[in-house]
């Protein structure tokens, strides 16, 4: 199918998003606003920043990232594979048990035992696999998130390899981590359909957290509390909310959401374990100012950039479209190799029409496609032609 | 005056401090609880978080920090010297306007024009220029702070200096930066006595931000908002308030808060423009956890450490009251010169009594002074014996 079409079957009809079309222009607040009322479990988000999807697919505003280094958890993204468990389970977060196999002394730690092994924080892009999936060309059934299923966060907890240690070391077979979310599921249920089951590569060990802190507050439920098994420049999927058993085993998860499900097969071909799984992030950066149309004048040009599994290395600029491109500057601290970088470039806008747009580079030397290759369920976008701003300065 | 009259003047007689006092102990959680509900300037602030010392003197408890690498603006501490003006300031953000003098060209500024004339953010201690005062041993008649008028925020605005050099550059002749807050103040009031003017010496000129941002939300009215003058490295009172504004000037402030506040006179001489004015922050760190009598068996002892203008380079931590040290190690991300830096000691503490301290020490050398030489109103403590940790572990 064509992008006009595409286009038009996320528009939906609205009149707001039909006049964007009309004028030719394609950004964040002008094409999914969907009036709906925040669910009980992120009451606490400010519904402003917000765009709700769904229940379980609540994306943050593209104009509402401003320019913060670190996403405050009011406006983070929130996307659950199924509903969260009740909210009881954070009333003694202390008790949570996670139990821990695969390892020379198998057993169970509650988050009070974890909380005295041993803390590190890391900084990290926490990103839904689908994020832009908007920007794909053919059609997916999936959620179309644009830029705002993504956020800059840091979480504190203990190093599993810590964990790993203390318990006797890991199995020498063992060639994945696996870790099991918490959902609570009605009798009867296919359980291993719809449980969130999640395998990655074992040299994740290294880096992987069991957090109970999210930007230095006892994480909520809708982000995974009282305990997230936190893989840094992993997608979002494989970061296993409220974990309740992590495993070091030879094989991945036989879990309909690890073998059939987050697979990269082509467009067209189906889905299973002989396609690469949705694991490591990759190099991305979108514009978040200006987002509108503007009067002529200085302008900071502004938005973020990250290198997914590796650091970020630059990000450069065009207001054409891609014809010219130029480097921006990183703004603050940096937060580390998984962590975004709010960047900049004060410029002087003259009248015209611009399609501003950023490309960045990781620290293998790896760049933004502008256009990346597709696959069936549309994850892991990262092109640079997607999430193009383009505006008319008067 | 002795240590155990200046307890009993903190202590206030209530039943649960006297309790304290019984048993020798003397932390956060202890000595200050006061029955007080949130002003309604603060209302969006964690009540369980802060101890409410009066309407304008608001304290983070101890037992709250958590091992927060950023602390949440929900907990962060408030410090007022006088009433803030009107929400309504809040209303329209970028129509705030700030004067610049003692520049080339000078003349006023909205937020919305700063906005466009640059981009950057600092991690930094914000820290009551009171702070540790609970700790002297002297009389003194300010809020007697304990740890928690301190926290460590993430600002974003436009450098002064850019702003600076677009309007033509500073006076030759500058010795000071002086920012004037935006409080109003009833006619009649003798306005040179109440005002909130400080000024900081010129070299500050390089890292002071003209910040619209806090923890990547716009300012609350609370914390300074629309616009506050950042000055890293600097005690809170310097970081001036709804900044209206900023002077680049040979001389520093008349106003009472910089003539004849905030200096360092010794205990007992009368304050004046004649001794140091309290600017630059110093070495500094406490222990966050534990606080409180437990189990033997394993535990992360957690705190926080900062250099003040200076980044720190170490801190060490000892469990029998500074006769042994060991070195602690940094927790996550380094975010600047200026921000604390997070500080962990697994260790395993058998039965018997500890008293838990930690000494930093910064990249010029300076250490922690057990005790600091004492000034008149009790500024700048930054001994590492008044926040001892006192505990049984049975």
């Amino acid at each position: 199918m064509n992008l006009t079409l595409k286009r038009r079957h996320l528009l939906a009809g609205t009149a707001m998003a039909m006049g964007a079309m009309a004028s030719g222009r394609l950004y964040a607040q002008e094409i999914t606003e969907v009036e709906r009322d925040l669910p009980e479990y992120v009451a606490f988000k400010q519904p402003d920043a917000l765009i709700i999807h769904s229940n379980n697919t609540i994306e943050t505003r593209r104009d509402a990232f401003g320019s913060a280094l670190v996403t405050p958890e009011d406006k983070l993204y929130v996307r659950n594979n199924v509903n969260p468990p009740p909210a009881s389970i954070l009333d003694d977060r202390d008790s949570w048990e996670v139990s821990i196999e695969g390892v020379g002394a198998p057993g169970s730690l509650t988050l009070g035992e974890l909380k005295q092994m041993g803390i590190e924080s890391v900084t990290m892009v926490l990103q839904c696999s689908g994020n832009g999936r908007a920007y794909f060309d053919h059609e997916t059934s999936g959620t179309q998130w644009q830029v705002g299923a993504a956020g800059n966060v840091m979480w504190t907890g203990v190093p599993l390899r810590t964990v790993v240690e203390m318990l006797g070391g890991a199995d020498g077979a063992a060639r994945f981590v696996t870790g099991t979310g918490g959902e609570e599921f009605p009798e009867g249920a296919e359980v291993r359909d719809v449980i969130v089951e999640r395998s990655v590569p074992i040299e994740a060990l290294d880096t992987i957290l069991l957090a109970w802190e999210l930007n230095g507050e006892p994480i909520s439920l809708a982000h995974g509390g009282p305990l997230r098994m936190i893989v840094p420049g992993y997608t979002g999927v494989n970061n296993v909310k409220y974990v309740k058993r992590i495993a070091l085993t030879e094989a991945e998860s036989d879990a309909a959401i690890q073998q059939s499900r987050y697979r990269l097969n082509p467009v067209g071909e189906e889905s299973g374990p002989e396609w690469p799984s949705v694991w490591e992030m990759n190099v991305k950066s979108w514009i978040n100012q200006p987002l509108a149309d503007r009067a002529a004048g200085p302008v900071v040009i502004t938005g973020v950039a990250f290198g997914g599994i590796n650091a970020v290395e630059k990000v450069e600029v065009s207001l054409d479209g891609g014809q010219s491109w130029q480097e921006a500057v990183f703004v603050g601290p940096d937060l580390g190799q998984y962590a975004w970088r709010t960047f900049a470039m004060p410029t002087e806008l003259t009248p015209g029409q611009y399609t501003i747009v950023s490309r960045a580079t990781d620290s293998q030397g790896n760049a933004q496609p502008e256009v990346p290759e597709a696959n069936d369920a549309g994850y892991n976008h990262n092109g640079w032609r997607g999430p193009a701003v383009e505006i008319v300065v008067s």
